[in-house]
């Protein structure tokens, strides 16, 4: 797990709430985090990063096993994988510039807006291949080197277009190609990358039930969050998210589909599990939830 | 000095070049380093950014100075100048979403790019003024609360186009609003400030002549230095760039100008000024050059 918090990262560069300014100090149980993005690979050689995240940088000098291995120029990332058009997904595909080759996933809708913005340019035609998928139709990633034995299968899950995209109206839960969920396998293991999703629909519990491993969007721990600690004037619902608590929360959603581990990811500054030592943080703890940290090694 | 490195950083992501291996092997002597950026302020409370490197959220982290100070949703930051439109100077701007009030000033030339990038629409207009400056015309830096005490004068220097703004033949030593220099002052005080410049024209010479303090350009060592090493097919003439050493170089071509103190910046990871104990460091300290630093702090 390269990063595990919501765009603006913890803490945010303006922001001085509580759970900021503890984070700040270098409380212990108050860990910073960059990012959200997950980076990997069937045979610890080659790696595919889900989301590549404005701290992407920093990700990987935090990150041995990323750093170049063999002759003047080199990198073990073989490829990036998009599940939408956020800043904090996709703003990070400008530190992969430096005449490297890459295979850049995406739904067309998510192509259609890097191509629409030229300073992604900087990903050379020539090295960087630009690759569609389609929804729902399992693909086997594929480098620069070759096939990975990683499969990703894309669906669409509840939610709107990025922040900068949106016109007076934006639909709040449209289910189309702005957003997807991943499921990623190789071989026998497979997991549910699933960092922005605004409910969970009776189709995508279907989907889920009884998977080993799910992360899962944790961005608020109650829709009305940012507005109570002034930190903001937005619900979760109108930012694409589906909180953590309360009756349609998803400790709530997802405690009867019977999934092995189940970890937030994408959390926000505010959201108070991050806090090591919060009420919250114990709450989801004894729901069977974990709360990803930068760093986390996991395997299905 | 938020950052001290060129595009890329150092060390840079996917190289694996002697200087870049020994600052991940946390050799002492070779400091790892972000990309270019500079804050600057007269009272120590309000701070305009020269330059929005990609690395801004790290380097905000690692700047106490920049933390916010009042109320739950505040910062020390007042605004941004941009030099050009280079991706090491503009992709931090997306650090400064969250709104944030700010005045962001440019070109019109960089503007214009910036407005044909959807993703830097994630600076609301609302919030974020958008100010154009000329050259050639002495302008005092207003930020959200008002004049800031600094005067920035932008003039053109021999440039070119960012990367991915390149068409078949781009023109490599233009003076046009696309790479501009700044001379900053405020009171009685000045320096300049010119993180790119392909080369020094006498015009450039006589306006620099006796200046207190000058932050110039170290981005390659000799021109044919990637191809030398290995790690790239341009030189640093085709990028924009004057390099340090030789009959042409900024050692040889500033000594006559009588500047008090002159210190590199924007410097690339195959630059071995980087590294404390090579003979090019020495070389670049005996003509009476420094090699700038993140953290340095400075004052004309």
């Amino acid at each position: 797990m390269l990063g595990s918090a919501a765009g603006g990262g913890y803490p945010q560069w303006n922001c001085a709430c509580d759970t900021c300014r503890r984070a700040r100090s270098g409380d212990p149980a108050a860990k910073p985090r960059t990012q959200s993005s997950l980076a990997i690979s069937a045979d610890g050689e080659r790696w595919f990063l889900l989301n590549a995240s404005p701290d992407l940088r920093q990700q990987i000098l935090n990150t041995p096993t990323l750093y170049p291995r063999h002759g003047k120029r080199h990198s073990p990332i073989a490829g990036v994988v998009l599940t939408n058009g956020d800043v904090d997904h996709i703003a990070g595909l400008i530190n992969l510039r430096e005449s490297q080759p890459l295979s850049l996933y995406a739904t067309s809708r998510i192509h259609a807006v890097l191509s629409a913005n030229s300073i992604f340019q900087v990903l050379n035609p020539d090295l960087v291949q630009r690759r569609t998928l389609g929804l729902n139709a399992p693909v086997e990633l594929v480098g620069p080197e070759g096939p990975s034995g990683i499969t990703i299968e894309m669906f669409a899950v509840p939610g709107k277009v990025a922040l900068y995209l949106e016109d007076a109206a934006p639909v709040l839960d449209g289910e189309t190609e702005d957003t997807v969920g991943l499921r990623i396998s190789a071989g026998d293991k497979s997991f549910f990358y699933i960092p922005g999703c605004a409910k969970l629909t009776p189709a995508l519990a279907d989907r889920i039930r009884g998977a080993d491993l799910l992360l899962f969007d944790g961005t608020l721990w109650r829709d009305d969050e940012m507005i109570r600690n002034e930190t903001g004037t937005k619900t979760g619902r109108r930012m694409g998210h589906m909180s953590v608590s309360g009756p349609e929360g998803s400790l709530a959603a997802f405690a009867p589909l019977g999934i092995r581990r189940k970890v937030f990811i994408h959390i926000n500054n505010t959201n108070p599990i991050l806090l090591d030592d919060s009420p919250e943080r114990a709450s989801v703890n004894e729901a069977g939830w974990e709360v990803g940290e930068d760093g986390m090694e996991l395997s299905p």
